[in-house]
C-alpha cells in the first residue's frame, strides 16, 4: 500500500502529494498514508462497515465527459452511497488507481485531489492506496470504511410483508443525463440539461438520510439504487424472502426529467424504473414506524411508492408494477445498463 | 459492492458462486457478501488494520506464467504481507476485478477460487467485491482487513539508533525467479528453478512472524520487502529519521539463488538488495530486546544484517552497505523494478 508504481522518475512524489493533502490521521484513524497499512479505531459500541467498487474508463465513465477531479469525486461518491445504504458514517477512503501510459502528472493529481476533497467533505479521510500503470484504461478502485452503531445497521434482509417501500429524491435523472451526454436525444432547456447531466456525473450519497433512518431504527431494509429501482428492489426481496407491489404513478421524477424528450425505443417509465446510477436510497418501513418519518432531518425528499407483500409462487416476478388504474405494467428494462 | 458488471447474461451467477464458497459470516464479520457493504467487528481492545493493492496484468504479472487460481492467490498474498508487516491478524478480504472482454467464466471462477481459498487458509473471509469488464487487461484490486491488539501495531517510524536490523527468510529469490520466467538467464538445476520461480509466483506472507514480533513488542519498526531491501529500508529510515548500515555478507540468500547463473548486466548483490517481490519482513529490534527472539515461534528463519545509526547530513544516502572488509559497497539498483 501507499506505493507509486507509475515509473521510477518522481516515484513517490505523487503519494507524497496525496499524503500532504490528506493531513494528519485523526482519533478514529490513528495511522493513515505512509505505513504498510492504515489503522482504524471505531468508536466504542460501533462496528466497521466496508465496501469496495471499481470504476473503469470506457465502462463506467468517459473521461471526455468530465474533469479528472470529477472522476475522482464520482468514484468516491458511489462507494459512500453504499455506506449510506447501511446507515454508516464515513471514516476512511482507500484508492488504488491504474493510469494509462503517458498520463500527465497534472491529470493524476487532479484525480487524487477529487478523491481527497470529496472524502473530506463527507467526513472521511484518505487513508491509503496505490498507483499503477495500466495498458490503456483508467481504473479506480475505491474502498470506503465507515462506522455504525452496533445493532443499528440496516440490512437488505429486513423487509416484511406490510412494510411500506420508499425512495429518496427522484428517479431516472441520471439515466436521462447519460442519454443526453451520449447525444441520443435532443437536449431540453439548458438548465434542465445541466441538472440531469449533473445527476449522472455527481450523484449525491444520501448519507444523512441513511444514518437518520438507521439510527432511529425506522428502516427495516435499505439499499442504494445503482442498478435501477426494479433490480435493486429485487435484491431486497431476494434477501428478505418477500415480494413487492409498486405504484407507477407514485414513483418520483423531477420536472427536468419530465421535460426532456425521451430517446427512441425507450419510455420514461423504463428510465425511471430500469436504469441505475441515481444512487438514491430505497428503503422499507414497517407501518407502525411510518410516523417516525415526520420531522426526521433527511436533507432530501422521500416518497412512498409501494408495499412489501407476502412471497408468491411466481418465479422471477417478485415486483409487480401497477399503473394508475391498478393494471399490471410491464417494464421493458428490468436491469441496469451502465454507460 | 457485490455486483457483477460483466454482462447481462448470468449477471449475478459469478457473485453467487463466490458467496457460496465464502460461506456464512463469522463472529468478527457479521455481514459478508450480499449486502451493500460488509460489517466487521474487531475483538475488544483491537484496532482494524486496512491495506489495499492493485495488480494489473502486463505490469505485475503475466497471465501466461501462472494459472488463474495462482493469480488470485498472489493478489491476496501481497496484501496479507502488508498486514503481516503491521503485526495484524487477517480477518477479511475484498476483491474488485476487471476482466478483459471474452474472459471465460471458468477463468473468472478460478481466480475467485484462488482469492477465496487463499484468504481462508490465512484465517480471512472473502467479504465482498465487484466484477467489471475492462478494455483489455486484467486488474485485481484487493483490500485486506486485519485485527491487531491496540498499542501492539508495529509502525515504520519506530526504529532508533542502535536497533538491530533483521530480515525473515532469504532475499533475491523472487527477483531470480522473475529473471528465469523471462528467460534472461540459463536455468539452474530443475529443483532450484522450481524453488525460485515459486518464490516469485507464490510469496509467503510472514503472518506468524509479524504477529509474534508485534504481540511481544520485540520489533520497533517493520515493513515488508516488496520493492527491494534498500528501498524498503529507506522507508523505515525516512519515517524514523535515522540512517542504517548493512553488512553485505550477512544478507541471507538461498542455495538455489546462489546456484543460478546471474543475468548479464546485473550482479547477485543487485538482485538481493535492489529488487523486490520477496515479501519477507524487514524489522528492527532494540538491543535490549534481542534476547526475546530466542525461542520465538516465527515459522521462518531470521537473520541480523545491520544496525540503525544516527541520521547523518548526507543527502539521499541513508543506507550504507559495507562489504566483507568494511568498505562501502555501491549497489547499482536501489529501487524496485516490478516485472
Amino acid at each position: 500500500m501507499s506505493k507509486d508504481h507509475t515509473g521510477r522518475s518522481g516515484e513517490f512524489e505523487f503519494i507524497d502529494a496525496v499524503r500532504r493533502a490528506a493531513g494528519a490521521p485523526g482519533r478514529h484513524a490513528p495511522v493513515g498514508i505512509g505505513d504498510d497499512a492504515a489503522v482504524l479505531r471505531p468508536p466504542p459500541g460501533s462496528d466497521l462497515v466496508v465496501t469496495t467498487d471499481m470504476l473503469v474508463s470506457g465502462r463506467h465513465f468517459d473521461p471526455a465527459w468530465m474533469s479528472p477531479r470529477k472522476i475522482g469525486r464520482r468514484a468516491v461518491l458511489v462507494n459512500l452511497s453504499d455506506l449510506a445504504a447501511m446507515g454508516a458514517r464515513p471514516a476512511g477512503v482507500f484508492a488504488s488507481l491504474a493510469f494509462p501510459p503517458g498520463t500527465g502528472r497534472r491529470f493524476m493529481n487532479e484525480i487524487a485531489r477529487g478523491i481527497e476533497t470529496c472524502s473530506r467533505e463527507h467526513g472521511a479521510r484518505l487513508l491509503g492506496g496505490d498507483t499503477n500503470l495500466s495498458a490503456g484504461e483508467l481504473a479506480i478502485c475505491i474502498t470506503a470504511v465507515g462506522h455504525a452503531r452496533r445493532g443499528r445497521i440496516v440490512r437488505r434482509s429486513g423487509a416484511r410483508p406490510g412494510d411500506r417501500i420508499l425512495v429518496t429524491g427522484t428517479l431516472g435523472d441520471a439515466a436521462m443525463g447519460l442519454v443526453l451526454l451520449k447525444g441520443e436525444t435532443p437536449p431540453p432547456r439548458p438548465a434542465a440539461r445541466r441538472f440531469l447531466v449533473r445527476r449522472f456525473l455527481e450523484p449525491e450519497a444520501r448519507l444523512k438520510a441513511g444514518m437518520a433512518l438507521a439510527e432511529s431504527r425506522t428502516a427495516s431494509a435499505m439499499i442504494d439504487i445503482s442498478d435501477g429501482l426494479l433490480s435493486d428492489l429485487g435484491h431486497i426481496l431476494e434477501e428478505s424472502g418477500a415480494d413487492a407491489e409498486i405504484r407507477l404513478t407514485d414513483v418520483p421524477t423531477s420536472a427536468a426529467f419530465r421535460s426532456a424528450p425521451c430517446p427512441a425505443g425507450t419510455s420514461r417509465e423504463d428510465l425511471a424504473l430500469g436504469y441505475g446510477d441515481d444512487y438514491e436510497l430505497l428503503f422499507t418501513v414497517p407501518p407502525s414506524r411510518m410516523k417516525k418519518l415526520d420531522g426526521m432531518r433527511l436533507s432530501c425528499a422521500i416518497t412512498e411508492i409501494g408495499e412489501i407483500v407476502p412471497r408468491g409462487d411466481r418465479r422471477g416476478k417478485r415486483v409487480r408494477v401497477l399503473d394508475e388504474r391498478g393494471r399490471l405494467f410491464r417494464p421493458r428494462m428490468t436491469g441496469f445498463r451502465h454507460f
